[in-house]
């Protein structure tokens, strides 16, 4: 186990008719007038935009409003929520949606107290250390921004699609109520409950030794996806597989997971470029590259995907030949991704095989960029890996 | 899953040296004059005074001090505590130890803002919401209150032992060295992961249903100790065991193995009966106490009992006869603590048989104290387990 610093001071209210707390928490973690984030029209016409308003109005908390956040956030609204918020001096953000509108919130907070372009941030890998506070009504279970210092923004001049993390965006509190994911369709649940996965799984294939607090914990968030997916899928209204999948997509992503380990975030990285490209899904994206990546870093460690077999997807091991075992974990995981409806391949995403060279130059790691850490993503590994997954 | 709150905001300082950062952690969260509690004179032996009394002075941090604090922390400590918090103006209180100094700075800290006498925050069910705040240097793997925000004191005149909690005693910072728990006894070392697991177990037999994640992650921390313990015992300076028990000591306590559930807590208050009347160590009493508790209330919930072995303790599952799995894995559980040292009878404590009244009667749940919560815990309960236990 490496040394580490943990530290999630975010409030969470989960359950049934949290968002009563709303004013309550914006008043007590410093906000007086609000720059409400949100996206499309689904939270007008699932009753949350009047949860969350009337829950302002009541405790005469005043608020400015910024929708229009779309999947894959862009750096679009993101600046124009910076201007907003100096023109109506504005002292907290609110983001009330899943991680586009999360990761859009945080960039807007952390742009409103930098004297420069919000995207240095994201584009010199400079960590944020101030910003306005920022609070979450979450809606779909997915990214764990909710209680995560990282935020992902696509700059529209380009489309690069880049991250940027620290402290002060960390959300001061976030409202979970499971109520509120219950319209989400079977492919959306489907994509955040692979993100959910594969933010463990980013965690878990790791080159550090001796971490088995956190592979128990990690083991313990994935077999419950696997218990609750199927549950979900087939009733889109149940609450307790919602509530389930809802704390999980929180404890996958909040770093209680990852603690004392170095981490990978090949995955992630390389599915970006999907998003950047053909605009889909991020989860879908992931559970095209996730089983494709895990294919091409089985011989790294044997043992370690053995061990994702076994006591992840109750594999039997066959000493004699581990790697049949790690092999039939990757192919469990494949077929339970399939099973929920996620695609196996970018053709399905609408990629191309000739899309390739221009996936891997984005990627950036042919000019130095460096990609996961369980094995460094080359620009060779990078082709192979898509080449799988095409 | 019930609606729950969640709120951990205590940073932690995790590995070898991160006791360099104490200074810089005390000025952070508001101290400029320290209370240093400690216990008996093992960190004197063992290096840890030096370094922590060091790091304060480096950062020329005064302080004044409170040792000679003991196992099963009593009132008489608290109350000097605060007269010289008042007399010398102290706003931070940093204790130096295991449970019993962490406990007994959390009562100093809660005493020394209320009017009346501490004591009324543990005899009367008084959440403490105001403290100087506190901050940890860990040096024994069990109580978990180094994450979080409960007490328990032992009142000199009659021996009464009580827990408090309030957020306003969650240590604001702990700082978790591994190496500073090397140098503990074996039986120390047993006790500590006999504690740390009886804090998932009073979590994990609720009566709430649907709680998969949760559960998922209590027998994860209880799979990680089955792992380390034995390790550990063959090597007690083995720091990655250390670290992996250590960290598990946290995830055990700080409710994130808790949340969106009823907890049941009677293994814990039957204990506290065994160490006030003996003063025996808690962890060594829960030794005697859970299993006998867990046989007692087996045919609650056979379903749940048998998860706990089959998911624990690797038992195979009788379906036929799901009680026969039940009560496998309430004996493996029980050989397991017998093979780190633990007691498994209330007479290796040094109680007896004519004892059972008294204990009962200490208990108090004649007097209409409500103990447990899986089971209601009446007089014939805790008769029947005492006597079990003998």
């Amino acid at each position: 186990m490496e040394n580490f610093t943990f530290y999630a001071p975010t409030y969470f209210a989960f359950g049934k008719g949290s968002e009563k707390q709303l004013g309550t928490l914006i008043r007590r973690f410093g906000g007086s007038k609000v720059l409400m984030v949100y996206g499309g029209g689904s939270i007008k016409r699932n009753g949350v935009y009047d949860a969350v308003t009337d829950a302002m109005n009541e405790n005469q908390i005043p608020f400015v409003e910024l929708g229009g956040v779309q999947p894959n956030p862009r750096s679009g609204p993101v600046y124009q929520g910076i201007a907003r918020c100096k023109q109506e001096n504005i002292d907290f953000i609110l983001a009330v949606g899943g991680g586009s509108a999360i990761d859009t919130a945080k960039a807007i907070a952390a742009g409103c107290l930098y004297d420069g372009d919000f995207w240095d941030y994201y584009s010199k890998d400079m960590r944020i250390d101030q910003a306005l506070p920022v609070g979450t009504v979450l809606t779909i279970a997915a990214a764990g921004s909710e209680g995560s210092p990282d935020s992902v923004i696509t700059l529209e001049d380009g489309m690069q699609k880049r991250g940027a993390s620290g402290e002060a965006i960390r959300p001061r509190f976030s409202i979970l109520n499971p109520e509120f994911t219950t319209t989400l369709s079977a492919y959306q649940t489907a994509c955040g409950i692979t993100d959910i996965m594969i933010h463990v799984c980013e965690r878990y294939f790791t080159n550090t030794t001796e971490v088995e607090i956190t592979d128990r914990l990690c083991e313990g968030v994935l077999q419950s996806m696997i218990a609750e997916a199927p549950k979900v899928m087939a009733n889109r209204t149940d609450y307790q597989a919602r509530a389930n999948i809802m704390w999980g997509g929180m404890v996958a992503h909040n770093d209680i997971c990852g603690v004392g380990r170095e981490q990978d975030w090949a995955s992630h990285n390389i599915e970006h470029e999907l998003s950047a490209l053909y605009d889909c899904a991020h989860g879908a994206g992931l559970a095209v590259i996730a089983p494709n990546w895990m294919k091409y870093v089985l011989h790294h460690n044997v043992s370690r995907m053995a061990q994702f077999a076994v006591r992840v997807w109750g594999c039997d091991m066959d000493f004699a030949h581990p790697e049949r075992t790690a092999l039939e974990g990757i192919e469990r995981f494949r077929a339970f991704l399939t099973s929920i409806g996620m695609p196996a391949t970018i053709a399905e995403l609408g990629g191309k095989e000739e899309d390739i060279p221009t996936l891997v130059r984005m990627l950036g790691v042919a000019d130095g960029r460096q990609v996961g850490s369980y094995i460094d993503i080359t620009p060779e590994a990078a082709e192979a890996i898509y080449r799988m997954a095409m």
